[in-house]
């Protein structure tokens, strides 16, 4: 039986991967439709060599580019956000939420919405609006999974056993580029060091916050989301080699891991699998005798304040994980041009989590609140920022 | 519902610590069979703390010592082989087979011909007449449960996967005490020093084989038949923290693990709990950052040839592991006895190994069978052994 996939989110790097994967196994899928964000020819290229039946790019100025660069493929298209919205509602056995940040979120939920099994790696879905997303999964019968390596690693090693029945979940951080770099020197750091993630490859704004550990923070918010389970039982390890991403204790006291080369068409292909599993062509298996040794120590939140900062967003939920991912946004693009230092990042995110403690305190109904919660508190962030500056 | 659950091989060390895990579990389990071996007092204080409804001593002269520390109890019992097929075949939801060595064999063959639900740590059984035992069990509908602490790894690993998906099992070794050292050193160990296993306390016996890594070689032949995989896909790396106890490798690139401090009770528990988590009291959870790191390396045959040799016999197949097995059992005995040296281990089993290729070719189709070969081999290698002194 065919699969038809959508893929949103085509041209980011979770996208080029999936669309590897797809192409690798033509027999099985079909693609229903592939969106992007601005890069027309990235995109038509991709719709191309998957035959996709739909494309979509979501910036609304190039609609003129994206037709000329299908001209000739019969692949209908669009621009603009209607158009995104399109490319995630056409009939699809798989969505896959790859749209980056939060213009994934209308997307995302259109599918669910619409009950789709959508293979999630757009964490700000779940960060920004987790309580509302996951009550609409449930509504309208969407199975939502979890795409991202940790979440993914987790989900694996759960298997088909009882969330009531685990003690602990943990998720590894590689540790970034500071794991062993002393205050000073992190606080000193440029942009450009700190984007110089060691295990992954990933694009600027996710790799400062791999460097922050607010990555891991996110993760965390997610994992209570997509596994249902409370703060208490949601942990974080630092891991160097990023080959095991996940732990599952459970309550006899065994523990099953989820491990895989940094590679991330291992979790994607498990998504796709839909239960089955794919074989992966020009994969290497892990070799843990040559890999020799897998290490692990306690995040230091001394260092890396944006962790602990996420830890209490997640434990005092409502809006403040909303707001702590809007600040962040902002704080890491200044960061990365330039005009803030590594600990401003962590020092503004917290500002904003105390002033909308009390101003936006109730989780988002639904993703428009969440869109107009992150919408003010980025205001609200920007003008700090050029308050500080001026 | 109180399940209830026989376990043969009480007295030992795996059934003492199922003996605790029911201890603690009183409203779930009650105790339909205990059998031990040859001490009686050590029996009756068993079956006695879990009011076991019937307890059988191996030893036939062990009859009037059991049955006067049994006095008052009300516990019935018996001695001598049939006996402990009695407790064997009792009524119970689970039989714990934790009896060591060929003696296991009867009793495990008893219960699965009853089609009852095994919870199987001899390895004898499944190393000496797999082919038979997993036959039968598919024929009398039994289900087998893996209680080592390697295969319920792997189980745990697999969890509701496919195995066809699989395409490698690897369980760990913990190396042993000689992991690191030379094979001169090694030639000219005592069976004291080799018998000093890092992380597990286990009987003597186990000890040594854990030392020539000949217990890797009968864990392997085991995974073989427990999950129907060929040796192709069968493998063993030295894990020296002995925390990971197996890892499964799928299509897609994926690995999943099974993790656990070195706690018998922690694969007894996933057993006993067929299907649910038990509890355990006073279990230390894993802490990955307090191990700190977890270190891996391939197994050297060169110096370790019992892994080599075993290997050999599961690729063999046949009557070879059933050889291989008794050979080794007189082999080490003698070790034991310092009459040979480590590497007469080998030496004599290999020896065995090819004397018997040509006159046992066929596996056993039974335990009886499977018996008889493993008579005829310790006599012919006893009487090489006197060969040698002589």
């Amino acid at each position: 039986m065919t699969l038809t996939v959508s893929v949103l989110g085509a041209t980011g790097s979770i996208g080029r991967s999936t669309a590897d994967l797809l192409d690798q196994h033509r027999d099985r899928f079909r693609v229903g439709a592939v969106a992007g964000g601005r890069d027309a020819a990235a995109l038509a290229r991709v719709a191309r060599e998957l035959g996709a039946g739909f494309a979509a790019l979501a910036d609304p100025e190039g609609g003129p580019a994206l037709r000329d660069a299908l001209a000739g493929s019969g692949i209908p298209c669009g621009a603009g956000p209607s158009a995104v919205i399109e490319a995630a509602t056409r009939d699809a056995d798989l969505v896959v939420a790859a749209v980056s940040g939060a213009a994934g979120l209308a997307p995302t939920s259109a599918a669910i919405r619409l009950g789709r099994t959508v293979a999630l790696a757009n964490k700000e879905s779940l960060v920004c609006a987790g309580d509302a997303f996951m009550r609409d999964a449930r509504r309208f019968g969407a199975r939502i999974l979890p795409m991202d390596s940790e979440h993914n690693a987790l989900a694996q090693a759960i298997g088909e056993g009882r969330i009531d029945d685990v003690t602990r979940m943990t998720i590894t951080a590689s540790g970034g580029p500071f794991r062993t770099a002393t205050r000073e020197a992190i606080a000193a750091a440029s942009a450009r060091e700190a984007a110089a993630h060691p295990t992954w490859s990933m694009g600027m704004k996710i790799n400062i916050d791999s460097a922050t550990l607010m990555n891991k923070g996110l993760e965390l918010i997610e994992a209570h989301h997509l596994f249902a389970v409370e703060a208490g039982r949601l942990d974080c390890v630092v891991h160097p080699q990023s080959i095991v991403h996940a732990l599952v204790t459970w309550r006899d006291g065994a523990v099953t891991a989820g491990l895989y080369l940094p590679d991330m068409r291992v979790p994607i292909a498990h998504c796709l699998g839909l239960g089955a599993r794919l074989g992966i062509a020009r994969g290497r298996p892990l070799d843990l005798a040559a890999t020799g040794s897998l290490t692990f120590e306690r995040p230091d939140e001394a260092r890396f304040p944006c962790l602990r900062i996420a830890r209490a967003a997640l434990a005092a939920g409502g809006a403040q994980p909303t707001v702590m991912n809007a600040a962040n946004e902002i704080a890491v693009a200044a960061y990365i041009a330039g005009r803030i230092g590594f600990y401003d990042i962590a020092a503004l995110v917290e500002d904003a989590c105390e002033a909308f403690a009390a101003r936006c305190p109730a989780a988002p109904a639904d993703v428009e609140e969440a869109l107009a919660i992150d919408a003010q508190v980025r205001r609200w962030s920007t003008d700090g920022l050029a308050a500080r500056a001026g």
